[in-house]
């Protein structure tokens, strides 16, 4: 499944001179599954590698993108948003036709539309909404295994959802950032975090999160707080005492990343022409 | 992905003498995406020989398995109905876990039941029921790409109903059978065949059949005349004269093995204990 990647233009690779450039918004959706994540690998299979190969063979230029954020090994997206600058002048619904037709299958571009010139996917965001299945049936299903964490016990979803409305609002969520990574702040704002049963699946959870930004494995550290609580172990006074904390170690294990999915990404009116 | 497979037992083979032998019947689930079918291959990893390599392993003795038929590569269950004889003495409930234990993800064990000693999967069968998906959006799905037929045309439903309405009771299907195929008879009677978008999902189109057996390839035939009838090319009166026919060039390309599902097998009352 391996390709090769082109080399990555530095960050400041202006657009040749001659023609005018144009910043193009792209949502697109990936099985995570075979990718090492998203960002940019020299020797590995990468969203943003294959990405960027694609957009190098169609249009003929090396071409930066960026993501709104980087999502891990295995983690999926309905809605990641990306930018990038380019001197391609095909008309957006031909662009996005093209992109597709160079992009393996596990790859989709969903929209392409023009952004403003200085729009960035990463700066620009303000909200963003992740969802985290988890499958605590009898026996685990052959066609969710790439797209849920199997859980070999039933969970207590109005204890899970209890506990989870400790972590609504503003936050300093210090406690549920995977060590090493570099913020300048980890205070965030959760605005929605919901634990139900879909309707008529009545083995699946649905985790979903929004927030103004998330840290390093925020999500996944919170889904396995929650985990923990959805089995008896804990309760909404742990989670609170966890958030507390501040303390990485308080949280205990993040849960798989095959679970997870990126659902959309929000901007404020201004990036949008 | 590849698994070593047992020798397979010759047809004949009885359980040793010393221990009672017992007839059990299993309902399965599986991915088909990975397998080149059900029919047990010397060197291919096919579900028969997953399965009855785990056997193998599980009661220390070889075990020959029926499955109420055979499916292609990349065709998926979700209630394939498998018999075997075994001399093992394990309960259901513990037989059940412990084959799950030996098999890979991608075919789980849903049910073990103690069946009538000459209970035969394929014999008795009385009924089946598959389900074909297509997927007719502008943009094909990620997450389904191996679950469904993608098609690039959007799909005339009501058309498509007409037309099935046609195939409905007892018919010869030889028209819908692929060559090479020897049943001692064509005829087959179809209960049911919807054409439906599922609610919610309205890029998907589900084609249900039910019937009292299906010849070689008949479901995937079924569908290829259907999409075609979906894509405006004919109608109700065309799939009647495919009918009429008895021949199978009439009826146009299979569809893709990957949007086939066997959903269930029913059994007269006979067979259970």
């Amino acid at each position: 499944m391996t390709e090769p990647n082109p080399p990555l233009p530095p960050e400041s690779a202006p657009p040749p001179e001659s023609l005018p450039a144009r910043t193009l918004k792209l949502t697109i959706a990936y099985d995570g599954t075979d990718f090492l994540g998203w960002q940019f690998q020299p020797r590995d299979r990468t969203v943003q590698g294959v990405l960027q190969n694609a957009l190098h063979r169609m249009t003929g230029e090396p071409v930066l993108t960026r993501a709104s954020g980087r999502t891990d090994a295995g983690v999926h997206a309905l809605g990641q948003v990306v930018s990038l600058v380019t001197t391609n002048q095909l008309p957006c619904p031909v662009f996005h036709r093209a992109l597709n037709a160079h992009l393996p299958f596990d790859i989709r571009v969903l929209e392409v539309c023009e952004a403003a010139p200085n729009f960035h996917a990463i700066d620009d965001a303000v909200r963003k909404r992740y969802r985290y299945v988890l499958h605590d049936g009898p026996v685990p299903d052959v066609f969710l295994r790439r797209y849920c964490w199997n859980t070999s016990r039933r969970l207590d979803v109005p204890a899970m959802q209890a506990a989870a409305n400790v972590l609504l609002g503003k936050h300093d969520f210090a406690a549920f950032q995977s060590s090493g990574s570099k913020r300048a702040t980890t205070v965030r704002t959760v605005f929605c975090l919901s634990v139900t049963r879909p309707e008529n699946q009545p083995d699946l959870i649905h985790v979903e999160v929004e927030a103004d930004g998330f840290l390093y494995t925020m999500v996944r550290t919170i889904v396995g707080v929650l985990w923990q609580v959805g089995c008896g172990r804990g309760d909404a006074g742990t989670v609170r005492r966890v958030l507390e904390s501040r303390d990485r170690r308080q949280a205990g294990p993040a849960a798989p990343p095959q679970g997870l999915f990126l659902l959309r990404v929000e901007y404020g009116d201004s990036p949008k022409l």
